[in-house]
Parts: C-alpha cells; sequence; structure tokens
C-alpha cells in the first residue's frame, strides 16, 4: 500500500514517501484518501497530464504486476482509442483522446474476468494561461550554464538520500558534491548581475548510478527530480524565480539514453526498448554516418544504436512506445515546470526520424519554444544540415525540426586562434572569419549557440592560461557575434580545468557555494581581486550586450582579417556597432575608409567597455591582445 | 600590306609572317591573294567560325585604325543584328546571325560616306561529324597533367622566337626550357603506358611576358599556341595523334585574367575592358566571399576584380563584349582543335555571373563535353557550391554550371595523412574518410577530379620524401576512389620538388625529354632502377584501373578507419574491389566479417598490384604502411 501510495505522491511531484517522516506519511495518505489505487499498479506515467493540449492523444503508462490481463475502459464516455500490450504482461499503454475534456480527473476502470478488479482516478491539470504561446530563449538572451553539483549547496540536507545509491563526498574529484536546486535559486541575483538571462542547468533528473551520478546524464527515473537536487516542486520554484526577474530556465534533456539504473531497465516492456548486443558495443561517435551516402550500414548501425558508455542504454526511439514515452516526458516538462526551451544532449546519437517527430512533437505544442541540440560535427555543412528547415537537410529530403544548433566550428577555432600570433592566411582570426563565412549554410544563423567551453571541453581559462587578454578578446567575441552567447560557470571568475586531467577538473565547484568556503566568488566582497577583474568586465560586457538590439538580431558584416585583425559590424538601421579584434601581439593601426560602407557617415565611436570615444575619420589604433566594442555615433 | 597578310595567316592557324622567309612569304601572299584585305584592318577574332553552331550569333571584332568610321554590311542578304561601336574607334563590333548559313566565305563591306571602302571575306567553316555530340573525360579516364615547357623538348628549332621576348636559357630555374607540343606528341606512348588515357597540359598560347612565361598563364593572344610550343596546327596534331589511341586533350583556359602583353592591353576596346584601379590591386583570393552573407562589398569586390599578379590584368566578364570574346574563343578552340575538355584556372576569381555563361555557352554547344574549374577551397560545403546543379548553390539561387570541381580538401588531407602513423580520431586516414563522407554535398561526386598534386603545389614525393610505400598509397588511394584521378607528370617516376623553394622546383624537366639528357626516364632502358621502380607501380596500378568499370562509376562504401587501416569497396552489379590501405606502421589484421555487407559470397579476393590471393573468410593480414586492392571473386 505504501508503494502504492508512493505513486500517489509522484503524480505531485514524486516525492516519496519513504523519506518523508511517519507521521507527514500519514497526513499526507489522509489527504489523498479519495484517490484510492490498487495493488496491482505500481507506476502511471505520464503521473499527470494538461486538459486542452494541442495533441489531444494521450498514452498513459500502466505499470503493475500483470497489468495486461486486465480489461480498461474510461468513465464518463471517455474514449480510449488504443489499448497496447507488450510481450511484458506487467505493462499497459492506453491512449485516449483528450479533445475537449475539461481539467478533471478520469476514471479508468480495470476489468478481468468482467469484473471489475479496481478503478484508478487520473488527472487532467489546468494549463497554465497562454502556456502554448510561450516564447523560448533567443539571440536577445545570455546562457549562462550550471553544473548544479558543482555550483552551490543551497540545501545541505539533501546531499545524500535513502533513494540513491551514490552519497556526497566532497573529497572525491568525481563524487557528489551537494549542489543543488536551492543553490541556483539562491544565486539567481549574481547570475543576473553577469548579464545572463537564461540558465541551462545540465540534468536534474534522478541518476541512480554508483559513481558519477553527478553529471546525472545516466537517469533513472525522467519524471522525477533526483532527491539530491531537491524536488519536482524546487524545479518548479526555480523556473518561476527566474521568471520574477525576467529570466528563461532551459532543461537539458537526453533522448539518446537513459541510465542502466533506469527503473524500467529491471523490467523492460519490450526487449526492443533499447538496444541490445550480445556483447557490449559502443557508439562509435561517427555522426557523419547518418548524411553520408558512402557509409555503411554497419557503421551507421553502430552509430545510432551503440550505447554511449556502458552505464547508459541507448534507447530506441524506432519503438513507437519509447518515442511517444520521450514525447509526453518532454511536454510533461515544459507544461509542469514552465520551462522556456531544451538544451537536448547528443541529440544526433539518436534514430533521425525518432529524435525529428520528438523534437516537431514540442514544437507543435509550443510554436515559439526553443530547442538546441548538441550537434557536436567540426564543419559548417555537417551542423547546418541538423537545424530546422535546412537546404542542406534537404539535399537528403531530411528536416530536423530542431531550431537551433550549437556552433561547434566556432568552438574549435576559438581552441586556439588567441595562441596564434602571426594570423597567417589560416591561422589566427582568419578562422573565425572562416567560419562566418560558412553562414550561408545554416537556414537560421541567429538561432545558433555560441560559447568557448562547456561542460564536455577544456575550460578557457586553461586553454588560454589565464592570459586576461585572452579572455577579453574570447568573451567579446561570443558576445557581439550572430547567436545566442553561452557563458559556463566561473569562466567569468576566471576559474580554469583541464579535460586532460579528466571531467572533474572542468567541473569544479564554484568558490563559495559551500558553506564554510574561505573564498564566496559570490559576492564582490568575496571575490579575490584577479576574480573581480574577471568579474567586472564579463558583467559588464554582458549587460551592455542585454540593451544593444544591434547584437542581439543585427545585420553582421565582416571584414577579410589583416595582420591578425579582424573587424566586423552588427547593424539595424538604428544602431551599428564595429568590433575591431586585434589579434597580433603588436600594436595596429587600421584605416578606417576601408570600412566606409558600414561607417558610413559616423564620426565617432565610444568604446562600451572602456567608454573611451574613437575619431572615425581615418584611423583607429588598438593595442596587441585587444578588443574594441564601438557604438557608433549617428 | 605584310601586317594585313598576318592576320589572314592568324586565320589559318596564326603563324605570323615575321618569322617566315622571305620567299615562302610570297608564296603565302600568292596563295591568299583571292583574299583581299584593306589596310583599316589588323586583327579580325574569331579568326574564322563555323557553320551549323547550335548558337547561330556569332559576332565578330574587326580591329583596325579607325574601323569604326566605317559602315558594315554583309552581302548575299546576311543578316547581321548587331553593330556594338566602342569609345575606341579602333574595334568594331559586328554580329551576324549564322543560322542555316554553309560553309563558305562571307563578304563584309565597308562603307565610309556611302562609298564602299573595302570588302572582307570571312570564313565560316565545315565542322566535324558529330562536332557537338563529343565526349568529353570521365571517370573512366585517368588524366596525365604537362607544364609542356618543363615536358620534352621534341623541337630544339623553336626555343626561342623572333616574335617573343623571353629567349630559352635552360639554366634558368624560372626561364624557358624548350618543352613544346612536338614533345607531347613524341611522348604520347609512354603516357599511355603509364594507364593514362587524358592528357591536361598547362596552356599553349602565347605568352609573351618578358619572364617566367613558361607557365604561360599570362597569356598576350589567345587565339595563338605561343611559337615556342609550335603552331596551331601542331596543337590539332597534338588532339588528332592522341585520339589516335583512344585518349583525350584537354586544354587549360584562363577566363579571369590575360597577360600584361596581350596585344589588346596596348589599344583597349573599352576602359572597363579590365578592372582598373588607381594603384595596383591585388585579388584577396577569399573566394568564399561570393556565398559569403555576411562579406563585405569591398572584400568581393577586390576578390572578383583585383589582379591574380601585377603581370595578369583581370578581365571584366560583366561587360558583355568581353565574355562573348571569352565564350566564343573557347567555344573556337574546341571546334578548331577538336578538343575533348577544359581545365579552368582560377575559375571562381571571374565575375561569377559572367563565367557562368561562359560555361554554360560551352556545354550547350557541347552537351557531352566536360569541364574541370580550378575550385580551389578548403571545404567541401564551399567546393560542391561551385559543382553544376549543386543544392549548396541552390540555397543562393546559384548554378555554376560547372561539370566537374577538384578535390582540394582530399587533396589537403593527402598532404599530410601518410606522415601521421598513429590514425588518431582527427588523423591519419580518417581525414580522408571524413572527405568522403561530405559526399552527399556534391551533386555529382562521380565528376571530382581527384590529385595529389598539381603543378601549384608541393609535389608528393617531396611530401613524402619519395618514401615508396607512401606513393603507392597515395597512387593507390587516388586510382579507386571516386571521381576522375589526376597525375602530375614525373612523379610516376619518383620526380620530387620544393613549393617553397619556388615554383620552377615543382617544375622541373622530365629526365629523356632533351637531347642530350643523361637519363632518359621515357624508356624502360634509360630509367633508373628508382625509377622503373615507381614507373612500374603507377603503370600497373593505372593500366588495371582502366579496366574496371566498378572503379570507373561503381558505388562506394566505405568503413570507419580503425588502427588507422581505411577499408572501402567499389562496386556495381556484377564487380566488387575492396580497397584496404593500412596507414599505420604495425602490420594489421582485419576480421572480415565487419565488411559482409558488402563481401557477400565472396570467398576470394586477388590483389591486382600483386596477384596474390586472399582468403576473405575470416581474416585479412597486411603490412604496416601498405594497400591491398582487391578484385572480389564471385
Amino acid at each position: 500500500m505504501l508503494t502504492k501510495m508512493c505513486l500517489i505522491m509522484n503524480k505531485f511531484d514524486s516525492v516519496r514517501l519513504r523519506k518523508i517522516p511517519f507521521l507527514k506519511r500519514i497526513t499526507i495518505l489522509l489527504f489523498f484518501m479519495s484517490l484510492t489505487i490498487n495493488a496491482q499498479i505500481d507506476r502511471i506515467e505520464p503521473p499527470f497530464w494538461f486538459a486542452g493540449m494541442h495533441n489531444p492523444e494521450l498514452q498513459i503508462m500502466f505499470y503493475g504486476k500483470d497489468i495486461a490481463q486486465y480489461q480498461v475502459t474510461a468513465a464518463n464516455s471517455i474514449a480510449i482509442t488504443d489499448i497496447k500490450k507488450t510481450e511484458n504482461p506487467n505493462y499497459l499503454f492506453v491512449t485516449i483522446n483528450t479533445k475537449n475534456l475539461p481539467a478533471a480527473s478520469i476514471d479508468f476502470i480495470f476489468k478481468k474476468n468482467n469484473k471489475v478488479g479496481f478503478t484508478q482516478k487520473y488527472i487532467l491539470k489546468q494549463r497554465r494561461e497562454k502556456s502554448a504561446q510561450r516564447k523560448g530563449f533567443d539571440a536577445s538572451d545570455m546562457m549562462y550554464l550550471i553544473m548544479p553539483d558543482r555550483f552551490a549547496n543551497g540545501n545541505p540536507k539533501n546531499d545524500s538520500s535513502n533513494d540513491t545509491q551514490e552519497k556526497a563526498d566532497r573529497s572525491v574529484a568525481g563524487g557528489r558534491h551537494g549542489g543543488d536546486i536551492q543553490g541556483i535559486i539562491n544565486n539567481i541575483d549574481y547570475i543576473s548581475s553577469l548579464g545572463a538571462t537564461t540558465v541551462w542547468s545540465t540534468p536534474l533528473c534522478e541518476d541512480n548510478d554508483k559513481a558519477f551520478s553527478y553529471h546525472t546524464y545516466a537517469q533513472s527515473d525522467v519524471y522525477k527530480i533526483d532527491p539530491r537536487y531537491g524536488t519536482n516542486e524546487d524545479y518548479k520554484r526555480l523556473a518561476s524565480e527566474l521568471h520574477k526577474k525576467d529570466m528563461k530556465l532551459v532543461m537539458d534533456y537526453v533522448t539518446n539514453h537513459w541510465g542502466i539504473e533506469h527503473w524500467m531497465m529491471k523490467d523492460l516492456p519490450t526487449r526492443d526498448w533499447i538496444h541490445q548486443f550480445e556483447n557490449f558495443t559502443q557508439t562509435n561517435h561517427k555522426r557523419s554516418t547518418i548524411s553520408d551516402t558512402n557509409a555503411s550500414k554497419i557503421d551507421t548501425d553502430i552509430c545510432l544504436d551503440g550505447w554511449f558508455v556502458s552505464s547508459m542504454p541507448d534507447l530506441n526511439q524506432k519503438n513507437p512506445l519509447v518515442l511517444n514515452y520521450l514525447k509526453q516526458n518532454a511536454i510533461w516538462w515544459i507544461e509542469y515546470a514552465d520551462l522556456d526551451g531544451f538544451r537536448v544532449d547528443t541529440y544526433n546519437y539518436a534514430d533521425p526520424e525518432g529524435v525529428t517527430a520528438w523534437t516537431k512533437s514540442i514544437t507543435d505544442e509550443y510554436p515559439n519554444f526553443n530547442i538546441v541540440g548538441e550537434i557536436w560535427m567540426h564543419n559548417q555543412a555537417q551542423m547546418a544540415y541538423w537545424q530546422k528547415d535546412s537546404k542542406v537537410g534537404a539535399i537528403q529530403n531530411f528536416n530536423s525540426q530542431l531550431p537551433s544548433v550549437m556552433d561547434f566550428t566556432l568552438h574549435d577555432a576559438i581552441g586556439t586562434i588567441f595562441n596564434e600570433d602571426d594570423g597567417s592566411w589560416d591561422k589566427g582570426m582568419v578562422k573565425v572569419y572562416d567560419n562566418f563565412s560558412n553562414d550561408f549554410l545554416y537556414p537560421n544563423p541567429d538561432n545558433i549557440l555560441v560559447f568557448a567551453e562547456n561542460h564536455d571541453t577544456n575550460r578557457i581559462n586553461e586553454v588560454y592560461k589565464n592570459d586576461f587578454k585572452k579572455y577579453q578578446m574570447t568573451m567579446a567575441l561570443i558576445a557581439t557575434v550572430r547567436g545566442i552567447p553561452q557563458l559556463y560557470y566561473g569562466s567569468e571568475i576566471g576559474m580554469s580545468g583541464d579535460k586532460d586531467k579528466g571531467d572533474a577538473d572542468i567541473r569544479q565547484d564554484f568558490p563559495g557555494g559551500w558553506k564554510g568556503d574561505e573564498n564566496n566568488a559570490f559576492i564582490k566582497e568575496g571575490r579575490t581581486p584577479g576574480q573581480n577583474q574577471y568579474f567586472n568586465f564579463t558583467s559588464k560586457l554582458f549587460n551592455w550586450r542585454k540593451t544593444n538590439e544591434a547584437i542581439h538580431f543585427g545585420k553582421m558584416t565582416h571584414y577579410i582579417p589583416e595582420n591578425n585583425v579582424y573587424v566586423y559590424f552588427r547593424y539595424t538601421d538604428k544602431k551599428t556597432v564595429m568590433v575591431v579584434i586585434n589579434n597580433s601581439k603588436e600594436d595596429h593601426t587600421i584605416k578606417t575608409n576601408r570600412f566606409q560602407e558600414n561607417i558610413k557617415t559616423s564620426k565617432m565611436g565610444k568604446d562600451v567597455l572602456t567608454d573611451n570615444s574613437f575619431d572615425l575619420a581615418s584611423e583607429i589604433s588598438l593595442e596587441g591582445k585587444s578588443v574594441l566594442i564601438l557604438e557608433l555615433e549617428k
């Protein structure tokens, strides 16, 4: 019975009774007494749903011992349009048409041998007003990427949990450190002070792996926030607190795989729910096989079906039940937690047709929602292939439906250029120029995430050994080119980390996130002078960015770098910004007449970083390894 | 009068009277007495034309002192459809409609003040049978690239000429060495013995530059073979001798520029015939500006309009007279010399619309003709943009009409891979695999020129320091992947040359091409043992290639390299070839079950290089740095 009540709780934010004090449990039990639940059901997913969705079909998974032996009907003339049984008698997939159904509970009647066994209530909730019209993040935003276990420990009481295997131990580099949702909520003002408008946190759903669960990409329950991060309600509160400050929340969704500890792995609905192999088979990571007309079938299959790592079973999105499960789960989170976007992990490791349908199901529900996929490729055509309405994809009649991709080729360039002082024909700023020269391949260059680093790469301050001038050039670039800039937590105070030393090194704890941290970088007074130097620059840059429409959606014109000096403009009819990056070690003077088509009649430009004014009449001088961001005055 | 007769001679293969002994001149004069010519005309271009062309319009350029003062009419009701005068009174552009005109001479009557000044005959010649249906080179061919000044001196009498400035001096690395058309003709059997089926010679039209004219890309008369190479008739004979052996001739055409010594430069028809600048302006070489939506106008203009070098004025293909001149000149050479293809120099330095129209005018006349453009870009999308019917080009509503491009990205890879022994994730054979993974971008991957080197790059034997095993892998790759393989003269006997030492080093004289050369690599007995090793391998490889349809137009399936071993298959319904390149230093054994989708029921494979048989049942072993080309036996 307690198990059954757990289920009910699960409906209301997946709180598990087990970790609730006994007396409190009794209260809750009494509260829910009206919803009787039968011993045959262990799980219902989605745990509840919403009235008035664009797609009226809802496929409810009932899980319980031999549940498939029951005949199911719904009360009040509600139409069950489909019932699917699988080879595993413990699952029943019941599809109903919710069109015109009010927000209310539905009675499902389970019969065996024509006798009512039990009745199960299922709730359709009211949607938020204008939920369908929610607007995703876009190029007017700046996205701050957080690994929650490593950011701030807002609630030391939930560092470990009885329900999850790995316990907190901050002394283990790859262990659980205790950071949580409350830690993010506590520091929203800090994040906002940086000029960030959007938070992307790496996954927060339960990851019950024995070790390395802190990254949380091996999820064990995708309807439930990991108790070490908080509750579903906490996550909803994070969104709500961000929204109060006009900020946005992006969830990190994983369509490709679950964790080996996922509850369903112990009793799979169908053998082909995941891709199974005689011997462990890892993906070959060659996503180019998908579009490669010369690729062998075996390579393509292993790319898509092989497991990411041995702890992450690869989901089979070709199975309609799996695909539907993932669609509904994603939509449930948007609707439940009031999300502003998804970042989708390992996007093109999943079955292309399946992940496309998944993506479309979301944008069909929320036409203005944004989804950025991790499309980690090394040439622009391969990346452009994956953006919605791509004409490169159209070569193969493929349309990924994915609104946004990540500029990994820019990231590749940023990883070396500021150490390339000479800027010969294919070095230094030319690499960045060449990157943007390929923008014509993208259907929507403004909807590309631009970044210097993330939780899977070397930290930029490691790449450039905390050379502040190189940091300035990097961030100025990220902040002023087309697309959505993304900053990885901690870089703004100079944090570094070496991927070659292992992932933990690039995912260190943010100083000040733990009680007792000597260095508290969340507040000015707590930061070292060095940290304040980084913070002040970053904060000034991105707060300025927030105000400048030309940077958000203006056109871009760039000029072939000369002497490792790259000049580009972002502009609308009303505003023009001129960016000059001198990546050579030497000071340089550039003649302005070359840029007349953008400077037009402007006489002066004010550097947004220093407030210094520059006369545009004939030439501009700037120091080696420096950047100017000039707002032109008409 | 002599000058006028020169013109007549020019019509018949551009032989200049000046260099013909006086008595012979008299004979020729008598021969042409019937064609009177007036003192007002110095040049007529095209010097003659052909009856029955697909495009009936012919624009004849009459050049002579104040020729524009004349009114022109044509006898026998021939329709003059247009007469264009320019700012220079020495030019008249007269367009006639040749539709249904027989091969015969046309009388143009030049009047001044309503009085006949003179009559000028113009000849329409008979076309070769099936001229319009001529078939260009394709992937069943192997193309041998020759720099004629450096290949063989078949006629020592024409090493220097009175009409051209630079005299032969073999001791000067960048000077004229005396190689010529007769030298190529003399060695057709040698070229054929290599398995080559097509000769691409760098340009042969007159280049009257004071120095470095040996490369001949700065042409001074595009209707006339440079006298140091021979005569127009010799060039026609080269085509004819090649055709006798079922071989093909590809002309190197330059649409982008002429030489500063071009006769027209001294008296330009219009100021905008070429792109002119206040100060010398060189192209910035950034052809990516053409498709770059972020490019500045000034950069794009300088790319297209800037001069390649100061001795090469940049032609303005936006001027319809220039464009038409280039179209007709190209078609004239095809028709006159009986060509099988063009290689077009600096293809995308020219005005894109202009060079597209130029290309289309040729393929409209000769639908089966092939044209390969020098599209020297460093990513596949940028190159694919330029192939006819490209869907990448279509993103910008651009269709270059160019049937074939050059695989410069493969060339980039070949320039390093065989020195990369470890083959980690982005090194070694992976680079080649990645190249072909992008074939989906090309509308026609079979019509791509594949090459390890050309006259503008390091020689492959320099890159690999004459490591014969690396040469073998390189050539085996070139010979077996999709596309048209191209071999640069001399590599087949191990010639090397270092681009860093200057162009002359990669364009050395072929040993045996000059009387008195101690080493004569044209014949087996004359070759050193080392040269024979290279030659025998190359000859065996490409002669085998000639016979194998699966290599010509078969499909390709490739497999992700493992341990720096790259495996791919070329196949038709009837034949299958399996290529295994082990680029690691270690011996490797590959299990054949991975390749079942291509091996199918074949039990054995015979290596075309060694005739050794390999059992395909379970595994194949091969030495480090070696290649197998297995014909599978059904």
